[in-house]
């Protein structure tokens, strides 16, 4: 199953803080019908589900701060698919342990 | 209307040289029935269309190196959208230029 | 402080799997004698620290899988700079915690 | 020669307009002094030149909005280092228009 990475940054609204947006993403992701996974990171929100699934939820997670009243929206997306094996968030950060520890 | 950029590296294909999977992105590009322009540049390929148009077409060109063999690919996607008055590839090229003359 | 987001992909490696990569930067990272931060999630670094330190750890990140052997990387970073009140990555998580409860 | 792709977007400015900055970053890219090449597209300004210069140009670009009153700026940036043969924006370009002129 793919992996996607999104982050939404509206401009021009007049203030530096976003954590209202990110907010509301969350609440969008919690709300999503589709079969996703997602995490909040410090930098991006994080959702693994089939690809097209995830780019309705990215377009979806797009759209949310126009709803607040943004009227510009620069969004940056990561897809990380890989098709000869299974793959997931959790998978990714256990290979990564396994490979310290191994070499420790 | 957003305006898409793009960039898809596959990974573990054996070869350093991307230009073959970029050649193919071009030709979908050329034959896509949707209505959108695009430019290509050494860094990204640049996409200009309705969003639902433009996300399709981002799908189908992170399909193309799986066609060509690739087992995994990372895509870059930024989307560039401003609501509050028309946008275009080439918009945004003409205002930079004219901020540019009238500064000098 | 900045925070920033990186991932690294070297290109033309023959193995889909880039989790040696990863752990590499992660014992860079560990190693660092620059006043940082990071954090692994399953898409990216991020790293909290003084904007020259951070540019100065990204460009090390960045050259880890050339010492590998890789001929070709593609980096992709991400800068979140705010500078009108302090911002941090577990700032940044409780902002957004923060609003999630109060809407509730 | 690592290439270069920046994009950079200051939060909370009041304006969606963003030329003003762009036309900035491109007075600050003409009277750079290191060895560089650039290049405006509709998304993003290209540059070409040794790694090291590079990260000091990017890191001039992510202050410039600073010195215009922004008090958050996104940056993204993409690094492409091919080290097994000789790269350039313009070889880039042309690896692909031969691509293409030999496929039809």
């Amino acid at each position: 199953m793919p992996i996607v990475e999104v982050t939404i940054v509206p401009v021009g609204t007049g203030t530096t803080s976003l954590s209202r947006y990110v907010a509301d993403m969350q609440n969008l992701l919690e709300q999503a019908r589709e079969p996703i996974h997602y995490q909040l990171t410090p930098m991006s929100t994080i959702i693994e589900g089939e690809l097209t699934d995830l780019l309705e939820v990215v377009r979806r997670l797009h759209e949310s701060p126009f709803v607040q009243g943004a009227d510009r929206v620069c969004t940056t997306i990561k897809i990380d698919d890989r098709r000869d094996r299974p793959s997931s968030m959790e998978q990714k950060m256990k290979s990564v342990a396994d490979r310290l520890q191994s070499s420790t």
